[in-house]
């Protein structure tokens, strides 16, 4: 049973407020828990408090290697009191946010996604979907961007959060490190160069914008190569741009399709 | 000044019964209005109401072409009480929902894109965007997918829904039609040829499957081909899927990709 200061506490974490006073953050459902027990090699995430049916952690026993998590058996009368979803699930954990220190060498290889001011939970997690699936650790996002650990961004992001390294960092300053200055630096934009028809170092350091503005002036002078997804619309007035979350899927998509180097069939 | 009977309107199309009933949705804010006056060449969406802030008004002369559109002046406060937003905007139209009757020839050339099962707002909108920006003017959706006019999906869409031409129809009955026995018809799945290795008639009948469950049995068998975007993760237990309207951005990138017959450059 869940007792009410339990309860308070939980949808207490529904707030970033809260989530940072407490470094808790909730994680909901059988997916998602499920995805947690599996998917975090590194031992980042650690469960503190898992709320659950009897079944289930009976058919959990890998819930014994989060050895201070403190679990507690809920009915479905219980989850309805603190599940933030429309169809309760029988599961719910609060896990510790990571106290991760920033390590720049891990944005100086490999290519890495940063966004500007990225406001939409939902975005945010359906990027991090996305950069999971097609294989990139790194995320970095400036610090007004909507917070990685929201229940929305969470649960959108279907266990890609535990697999996905992200970072809340000035842009401008870490553009202006020493470091960077050999990176490929890459961004996104309604003028640049036909993402189809432009070189790009499968390493690069990827920019995206705001969901309104797109990328600051702060940033752009920073910006070594400016890229830009062609539009087939035709009609004249046509849309002004794509979701940024779909941006990112083709521009992902884009790099790893040329270095996979198999040859490609055009019709 | 919005009256109440008005105002109570307005408030019941947020649900599909009432949409349905009255035959009109709500259309809301200033990006999205100005491209309903803009972008609807075709003239199918009719402004019945109109709410709007005296500047609003003044600054949109093309108001005069909807004839039929009664003109209400509504103050922050009138706007206060109907938006579903959090920043209410100072203008609101309720449009007629186009009676349209089903054309087959329309889908039976250029490239369409069909959902079964679609359920969240959120995609639906997206993948409209999507499909406006690559110049795909025909979606198709099963009948339990979302509704078109949900105001989520409306917004979401940013004015898509103002180009791009959605059906709702029976898959399995449309895909046995005659008609479309010589139509290259193709499905997104998690097991299939590799997108990017694989070829793609650019004229494509595309179907994309339900968030949770892909593709059904029912429409799997009357499928000619099945395309998979490969992951990248190389993680083992990696991500299972990706988002639906995530999977649309690449599939229509890849499409027109190659149209554009450019040479490529590859790293």
């Amino acid at each position: 049973m869940i007792s009410s200061s339990q309860s308070k506490l939980i949808r207490s974490l529904q707030k970033k407020k809260y989530r940072q006073e407490k470094r808790l953050f909730p994680v909901e459902g059988e997916k998602l828990v499920g995805e947690l027990l599996q998917a975090d090699p590194a031992g980042r995430f650690h469960i503190r408090e898992l709320f659950a049916a009897p079944e289930w952690i009976a058919a959990h026993p890998s819930l014994q290697l989060h050895r201070n998590a403190r679990i507690t058996e809920a009915s479905p009368a219980d989850f309805r009191k603190i599940s933030s979803q429309v169809s309760p699930q029988p599961v719910l954990a609060l896990v510790s946010i990571p106290e991760e220190e920033f390590r720049m060498e891990e944005l100086l290889q490999k290519p890495v996604l940063a966004f500007e001011s990225i406001r939409d939970p939902g975005n945010l997690g359906t990027i991090l979907r996305t950069a999971d699936w097609f294989g990139i650790g790194q995320v970095v996002c400036s610090p007004d961007s909507t917070d990685l650990y929201n229940p929305k961004v969470v649960q959108s992001t279907m266990g890609a959060i535990f697999r996905v390294r992200v970072s809340y960092l000035d842009l401008e300053e870490l553009l202006k490190r020493r470091e960077m200055r050999d990176r490929s630096v890459a961004g996104t934009f309604l003028e640049g160069d036909n993402l189809y028809e432009t070189t790009l170092d499968p390493d690069s350091f990827i920019l995206f914008g705001n969901e309104s503005h797109g990328l600051s002036k702060r940033l752009t002078h920073l910006i070594g190569k400016r890229i830009s997804i062609p539009s087939f619309s035709g009609q004249d007035p046509g849309p002004e741009s794509l979701n940024v979350a779909a941006s990112v899927a083709v521009v992902c998509s884009e790099l790893r399709r040329r270095t996979t180097g198999a040859t490609q069939s055009e019709n």
